[in-house]
């Protein structure tokens, strides 16, 4: 007995960073969080973590520590201050996965017991403002490290800094992401799965207009045009995508030291077709999450869709549609393969909206069947001078996901986490503050740990 | 001296209901409570009436009551419980033309004093759980008693309480009502000025999609789509108009007891083409108040447009606008003859919202001119069965504002509100509670009255 408490004291007194075990504490352990906790849980003997991680439901703790000795299974509620601050303070580093309003409590704490936290979410102005407590506290708070933000933030720093270094200016950036299904997995005609919340999915792109720049004009894009102007992106090998604007793109101007460039933009990605189609849905108002129908209740998708088109006398639903539709008979199958003239059965539920009703609907067809892929990419495109000369350069990524619990979402979102929390507690980062990976230091590591994991750019330049 | 204290002291001992003095306490004196005003002054002397008028700004209650011995000039902040209260209790019956938000602040302290109160607003729902205390304290809370509410449910009920002593069974209701330009005063491309609120009139029809039943089936129109789907109406001697529907029609079942109707449809009139122009705003984005634009400051009319039409190199906004409309000609004309082209003078200002800017370039060219009068229009359209026979009854009332202060406007809403006071005051109103005006024994008297003001339905019956 009094043998091991002297070891334990020596232990506590010895001077090798090697040997004293860092602790690290995940807040939330959903599906976002699969590949964080596997990569942290692998290398935790290398580095002699622990990895206390919490969720509502033990169960999906569990089920991702599968009895790995290094992870430590948690169930407290981590949106509460009072349940979280005796575990931050035992922790190295917090790694919150938690929905992004909480981060900034999250943060106080670590401000206040001194612990660096790192977030895959945007920095809100909130968050901003701990920029100097941070950094007296000593620590940092790293954000936007998953993917859009995160992977885009690395890839096209990259390029910037390369060609600034080059002696180079930028002209014109437009970026543009999506989270989309497999071609392997791609059996539907609208391309289209929800491989993440669809609800998000539904909801996408409604609030203010989407606003970027362009040759100098400001340009602003209400919701219901969203999906009406669109770029065309070909990605060598995966074909043709479409993209739509994706909220405000001037805020990057700032983001990446590009305050003067004419031209930027930031899109979705989705395959060729699908936007020209989902924008039916919206011009007839049934993404509106705003109001509950009066008759939701008892409906089908037959009567939901007619609820959108005006009344006419012995008119079918059909040919109202196709009418609106202005005579296209590829967006009608579409539609039409995702069940909307169907009468016979109820989707409908009191005091629904017309967005809970449209969810149901697609939740149906776009689900992921057994055994179905995800797939993540971007799509990056520079135009810049050098020299008096207009150059060109391009850089794509596209990803696939391992299989329904390590998605391309889970992968690109965790792995940049995870390899920024190991870069935190070798000492290998030593950044304070509020930060977000801009800068050499740190996206070149990351991007090059991301491809051993074939999350891999591929740049291609024309003159 | 002795023989006016003995004079006055029978005078208060006196039990004619005549000789009493009542009071009236009017909380607001903006442009729609002159012709109210007027009213109550013209019959004070008959009806022994001291009218007192409170307004943050004196001046204008000066003006309106211009040296009449039965007003009284006040300036104390309405919208104060607490400077207020001491008023309430003078007064036999307070009018509340404030803000409708401060309705039920003021119906509470009615309630505890035991005073009768009149709104022309909408009965919110707050107010609507007031009837029972209401009734307990004796009083009446009469609301939606000016025009659009008002005027409308009167003159609309009284065709239904007719259909329904005839034994008919009402199966469609289309309810209209537009402020509009008087024909005399209607002179640019749009035939439409500013009669009321500009900002009112830009941000119209946001929100909640507008709903409505037709043949029983219940149909949504978004905001973006509520310019485009319109209605014809003919009204004899005053043209063609169109009518975009109003935001909820299906409330208005249930008060005008038509719980069971297959039909129901609310309007906005405006003079025919108007909507399809002013759906080019909706659809560009440029009534949105939502969010500011970041390079506000130093925009032309010019800008403001351009910023929602895509970039095109070499190609000029009237280029890309007459392409936006599928060009038309007509449309083009009336935007232009906005100065939307116009790049000459800076119409921007720091953090203005897109609705902001193109109110302050409407309001240049939409402003009443020295003379111009208003109009109020409303249209009724019933069908109904009678011993199996479908039949017709259509109503129409136009009217003409005087000028600028006794605006149809003023005098629709005042007018109402200021019968509806003289009913309550002589006691020929004795209803309880929280009311709207839907019984005969309140539309009756007040429809009368308002004819010999020259507010008269047309009614048109057809088989």
């Amino acid at each position: 007995m009094g043998f091991v408490g002297f070891e334990l004291t020596k232990i506590v007194f010895l001077p090798s960073r090697k040997q004293t075990m860092q602790t690290i504490l995940v807040l939330g352990a959903g599906l976002s969080s699969s590949s964080l906790i596997r990569y942290l849980l692998h290398n935790a003997p290398k580095y002699n973590w622990q990895v206390r991680i919490t969720d509502q439901n033990i169960e999906t703790v569990n089920h991702k520590i599968n009895g790995n000795p290094h992870g430590v299974a948690l169930s407290f509620n981590a949106t509460s201050s009072a349940e979280r601050l005796p575990e931050i303070e035992k922790a190295d580093l917090v790694i919150s996965m938690l929905p992004a309003r909480f981060h900034v409590e999250v943060a106080r704490d670590c401000i206040s017991l001194k612990k660096n936290l790192i977030t895959p979410s945007y920095v809100s102005p909130e968050m901003r403002a701990l920029d100097a407590e941070a950094k007296a506290a000593g620590i940092i708070i790293l954000n936007e490290i998953g993917v859009d933000p995160g992977i885009d933030h690395m890839s096209a720093m990259k390029i910037i800094d390369e060609i600034r270094a080059e002696g180079g200016t930028v002209t014109s950036f437009k970026s543009y992401c999506g989270g989309l299904i497999s071609p392997e997995s791609d059996d539907n005609p609208w391309n289209y799965k929800f491989t993440w919340n669809p609800r998000n999915v539904v909801l996408a792109g409604q609030g203010s207009a989407a606003c970027y720049i362009e040759k100098g004009e400001y340009k602003y894009i209400p919701y219901h045009r969203l999906f009406s102007r669109l770029d065309q992106i070909d990605i060598p090998h995966y074909g043709s995508f479409e993209g739509y604007a994706n909220r405000d793109s001037l805020s990057y101007r700032r983001v990446y030291g590009l305050d003067e460039i004419p031209t930027i933009f930031r899109g979705t990605l989705r395959k060729a077709g699908f936007a020209t189609s989902w924008n039916v849905f919206v011009l007839l108002g049934m993404t509106d999450d705003s109001y509950t129908l009066a008759n939701a209740e008892g409906m089908t998708a037959r009567n939901f869709l007619n609820a959108f088109l005006p009344y006419e006398s012995g008119v079918s639903v059909e040919d109202k549609l196709m009418r609106f539709l202005g005579n296209d008979p590829e967006i009608f199958d579409k539609i039409s393969w995702l069940g909307f003239f169907d009468n016979s059965e109820i989707i409908g539920f009191k005091d629904a909206t017309p967005a809970q009703l449209l969810e149901k609907i697609l939740v149906r067809k776009w689900a992921l069947k057994p055994g179905d892929k995800d797939m993540l990419v971007m799509y990056h495109e520079f135009f810049y001078e050098l020299n008096g000369e207009k150059r060109k350069i391009s850089s794509s990524m596209v990803n696939i996901g391992e299989d329904q619990v390590y998605t391309s979402m889970s992968n690109t979102v965790g792995l940049p986490v995870a390899i920024a929390a190991k870069m935190i507690l070798t000492g290998a980062l030593s950044l304070k503050g509020v930060q977000i990976p801009v800068l050499a230091e740190m996206y070149t590591p990351i991007l090059d740990e991301l491809s051993t994991f074939g999350i891999t750019f591929i740049e291609k330049k024309d003159r």
